[in-house]
């Protein structure tokens, strides 16, 4: 018996929001002072660091709940499973519905339940729910399905996970540039095939990185309002990665039994092009190995970071066929892993 | 081997909101129109229904995360563990931190994340998430580590239900006198005695129901901000749950193999006086069976309803000999049973 992912899907917001629509842009300092840069260069800087050049913004009416359904919809078209077997829907996010042009979390009812009201699952044994775990939150909601399944009481779930970052940013705060929406979704379910989930690795840190991503004011000094956005310590999130993430990464490979040359995609939270690369080159070192060329496909460059969205989106896009030069086969060893608001680790050890 | 509850912890919030403090308020139906009662001929009437004759605050300075951690620090106590060995950190909730004369809710970092950090606990395999579910969230939090201990991957566990609804309500809605406050705690663990979780039951109602609670505006016709509050469907929750919560608790009481006669207590959600008693008698009808006197323990009528809160809260209240004539003793068989948001319902049948 295996515990494998059968159906994936995805869905990708219509609105492309490029850097050049930020030039207008009041980008402010924490503390309110003025940036000594134009924002030509503020963005330039920005794009070279993050490698983001462009972002997907949702549509003014659709909300982290549509979009959690549409990529769920895909994703059991995908498996070809009748929607009314699911035993559990799990659905990863951090802010709920935040409608257009208001600032409140919608979670009562929570996401899960509107994903199975807008599936039109029937069935009141499918047991809907939320995890709010960070950017992690999607390969956490894999690991508790993979819990579910092998202690007994599922055989498939569906697990979400989607955000629309684009209602919780400041724009007076450069990382606005940074976030994005998306859903990406999956069916995990029990197989008699081989391989699957074989290893997984969770951890929360904390005793002094809890708040390194918080809910802050806007940087301008004028607006004194009570609303807050998504902020975050970027040096911070930057070391404390960097410091942990490969740790946990090789604790996951090893307990495979599989070697570090078997692993043929390692595909990471989409959250800073330059953080990954440094994450993974790191992870390498630990084997005293380079980072092997396209082992880590991106999608930051044209998707941003959408949160628990990115990894489920990036599996996705590889196995359909849309990400260039990048696929997965049959037997294929890959690696799942994220970091985010908790601060929170974790990665899956995954055979295709 | 069993899993059982091995300590209990619980807060309640030090500010009393009477009945009375309510006389003043400018009460109006749904669609804004006036009631034509007095506030006295209201109150009375939501008394005989509710049960409810005061209800808790916490104190302004205070948030969901806190109240958590001062119900999780009593229930490790109690357990007398060693907070290190703690596996996961899981919290029922629905609305986060939102602070004092704040609209927003904080979710950023997870509660977990909060209560870990307020508790210091160092060791980072100790994993902390959110789960949202409605009011039956302490429940599904229960069963959750319940599967993680039975799949391998946890021995203790730390659930908690922590809610601050005197956040989220329209004082213009007399459905604003059932919410209060309130934090409840347990320490779930693998154990070499006998008992402990026997079965359990989820559902999920989304089709027609999902929508029963929501997030909608005030009562007030003049007050046309975007400001979001509680609010419910009260007749129709009234018939949903005397229609699937009794099924849900048999089909938990059956599959245990123990007869209707062995269960000695029913610790049921504290949602509205006359709606438990209504379910339990129904439960008992199902085995043709009057309820017995004494079987449901109630606090609502000082406590009123803190969501995810109230079974915990009960539960330690019991335990730590603070509720009047109530009591449970070893080898006493017990179930838990809750009904919300989702719309969810839920139950475990425990051997204490």
């Amino acid at each position: 018996m295996a515990i494998r992912i059968t159906g994936t899907g995805s869905y990708i917001p219509s609105n492309i929001e490029k850097n050049e629509d930020f030039n207008q842009h009041e980008f402010l300092n924490e503390d309110g002072s003025t940036i000594n840069h134009h924002n030509e260069v503020i963005i330039e800087k920005f794009k070279a660091i993050t490698g983001i050049g462009e972002r997907r913004y949702v549509e003014n009416h659709l909300n982290t709940s549509d979009i959690a359904f549409f990529a769920a919809k895909n994703a059991i078209e995908d498996a070809q499973i009748n929607q009314e077997e699911i035993d559990y829907i799990i659905v990863g996010h951090n802010y709920g519905d935040v409608k257009h042009n208001t600032e409140q979390s919608d979670t009562v009812p929570s996401i899960g339940s509107r994903v199975k009201h807008l599936l039109g699952i029937k069935n009141p044994k499918c047991v809907a729910y939320d995890i709010l775990f960070g950017c992690p939150g999607w390969i956490e909601g894999v690991i508790q399905a993979n819990a579910f399944i092998k202690s007994g009481i599922a055989k498939k779930c569906l697990v979400i996970g989607a955000e629309t970052l684009s209602r919780v940013v400041d724009k007076h705060d450069r990382d606005s540039m940074i976030y994005s929406d998306g859903a990406g979704a999956v069916i995990v379910e029990e197989t008699s095939k081989i391989g699957g989930i074989l290893t997984h690795e969770s951890a929360t840190y904390a005793l002094d990185e809890a708040h390194f991503i918080y809910f802050g004011k806007t940087n301008h000094p004028e607006i004194t309002d009570q609303r807050r956005y998504i902020k975050m310590y970027g040096r911070k999130i930057y070391e404390f990665a960097l410091n942990h993430v490969p740790a946990a990464m090789k604790s996951c490979l090893d307990k495979s039994g599989y070697e570090i040359g078997d692993l043929k995609k390692i595909l990471i939270h989409q959250a800073n092009e330059k953080m990954d690369e440094a994450i993974v080159q790191r992870f390498y070192k630990l084997y005293k190995m380079d980072m092997p060329k396209g082992i880590m496909p991106m999608t930051i460059n044209k998707l941003g970071n959408s949160s628990v969205a990115t990894v489920p989106t990036l599996y996705d896009l590889i196995l359909k066929g849309k990400l260039e030069g990048q696929e997965i086969n049959e037997g294929d060893l890959i690696m799942f892993a994220s970091v985010g608001a908790g601060m929170n680790i974790n990665a899956i050890v995954y055979k295709f």
